[in-house]
């Protein structure tokens, strides 16, 4: 047997706790923020007075499966990935920028070290490819499960002060940054019986979408610099989000048509694939991670926003999103346990 | 149906997540330490120019269990009181204060609503009764898995500077506070297959000290100011954990039996009921999270700290933990995959 093959079925269980930590620890980078891992906490050096704090997990066939009804498989790397992706994410939607995170991994003892380390490397990966340039791994935590899940908690800094979902005004512009509908389509192409080998570049990129999100990282700092009045992350789909987003301001959302189908054209590939409505997957698909905002009609806004619609007043009871004058029901969405 | 009884059958899956969040956020308190749960991010405000911050994940069958072979149950308040101490406890340990917190909770959806409300009251109620005063909940995740696991980060403050496991000295003395080998003999009475509804009130403690540990959080800011040299808690074991603090420190520790017996004899009714050594359990029991800290010899040591030994010189090529001369073997102790 080669050091190669050895290393591919070494599990885990094999090598215990401080053998996975030699082997992945080298993966990460704990840059000069403060102290890495290593000792009961790490240490992380704080410009402004005040961190912004989120955290999320991944579970094992809730949020992703290892392999899908497609039969695609799903990368460690893409594990690895997303877990940062999706929290850099909830700062990147506070206006801020992610300086710091700490990750625990819970997994079977018969996960393979090759899996371990694709897992650390997609963290390293997606931290350099987002363009997190600050963000250093300051700790984290393995523990036994019988499903592989990953809480990650992001610190990060606000320099242009925190923008809430609260401060949308009457009057406001409605407008996304990043992919809307992408990763609910690839979701789709996942979850169809359908063999993912004769899949068409086109295709896949929906697919990577899903399984790679590209949250737009500059444009949350960006967006608050430029005055935005509410944002926040796309993660549950446009409408749910929006309907959140509208409830916390006390005010209705007016969206266009018009400006949302760019949108649903990229995603025809899978749509003819799966004889499905594109629409639907911008209006509702999540996890591309976009950013959702509203600013001033006055503000001068980043370039790389898109306009889908105006803030309202509420004149009723609660608070309504509608496409085109049609009021849509918002309230349907994810729900992890609905 | 009473509303009670209606209440006692309804589970997370019935109300959803925003169901779940309704019922459990009046019970943290978000305090004034930032901005609480309900955006995309948390916020705390950092007085020193720097956070330290610590994570870790317990899950369902690993770290406990719903029913111990003993049958005795492990409440869903134990569990969340356990998961704020034993992070609360490594900011301690950094001679720090915790002030922020951040818990993701993963649970089947048949749980029962009344399990999670119970779990919330476990967090609030440890961070009370554990003097955690400053700490605020900034948020959370919910998500959906087939075991029941909670991983917790919490961030504190470090006023006296961080004491890291590293900086003994030889000539320093070594030094514990809190409790020892009462989680371990708490461990051992669970595992044993001895109907718990029999056991005695000096047992039941020791159950507790394993369900509901104490980290001793004012002494980690105190051994801190007193000039302690390094530091960690205990968490896996006095034995391996001195184990790791020689290491990093690249040193030898040298323990004294007697001191030690004075831990072991309140040890003494799990010992007899159990057929048991006590020093086992003081020198291998991992979970009371109590301190191991080493001063100079001219520090005034807290007087909360037992000194339990000394730092030497080490000699060969490894780091040694003697125990009345004796050398122990510091590698045994809890390992997650081992």
């Amino acid at each position: 047997m080669t050091n190669q093959q050895t290393e591919k079925n070494l599990t885990v269980g094999d090598i215990g706790e401080q053998g996975i930590l030699n082997e992945i620890l080298p993966l990460l980078d704990a840059k000069d923020a403060g102290l890495g891992p290593g000792d009961d906490a790490g240490a992380l050096r704080v410009a402004g007075g005040e961190v912004v704090v989120s955290v999320d997990t991944i579970v094992q066939d809730q949020d992703f499966r290892l392999v899908w009804p497609s039969g695609h498989e799903h990368k460690a790397y893409d594990i690895g990935w997303k877990s940062i992706a999706q929290n850099v994410s909830d700062i990147n939607a506070m206006g801020g920028v992610p300086t710091g995170a700490v990750v625990s991994l819970s997994m079977p003892s018969d996960v393979t070290l090759s899996w371990a380390k694709e897992f650390a490397r997609g963290i390293a990966g997606a931290i350099t490819s987002l363009g997190a340039d600050r963000l250093a791994i300051l700790g984290g935590d393995l523990s036994r499960s019988s499903e592989i899940s990953v809480t990650t908690t992001v610190l990060g800094e606000c320099e242009h002060g925190k923008v809430l979902r609260n401060g949308a005004k009457s009057g406001d512009l409605v407008a996304v940054a990043g992919r809307l509908g992408s990763a609910g389509a690839g979701l789709a192409l996942l979850d169809a019986l359908q063999d993912s080998t004769s899949w068409n570049r086109a295709v896949l990129r929906l697919v990577e979408a899903q399984c790679k999100p590209v949250p737009p990282l500059e444009s949350g700092p960006r967006a608050a610099q430029a005055g935005a009045s509410a944002m926040m992350d796309i993660s549950d789909g446009l409408l749910r989000d929006a309907g959140r987003l509208a409830r916390a301001s006390r005010v209705s959302l007016e969206l266009d048509r018009q400006a949302l189908e760019v949108f649903a054209q990229r995603l025809e590939p899978a749509a003819t694939l799966l004889k499905a409505d594109p629409m639907e997957w911008v209006l509702r698909g999540g996890e591309d991670f976009g950013l959702l905002a509203t600013f001033p009609a006055e503000a001068e806004i980043p370039e790389e926003f898109t306009v889908i619609g105006k803030v309202l007043r509420t004149t009723g009871r609660r608070s309504t999103i509608r496409l085109d004058g049609k009021q849509l029901d918002y309230r349907n969405g994810f729900d992890h346990f609905g």
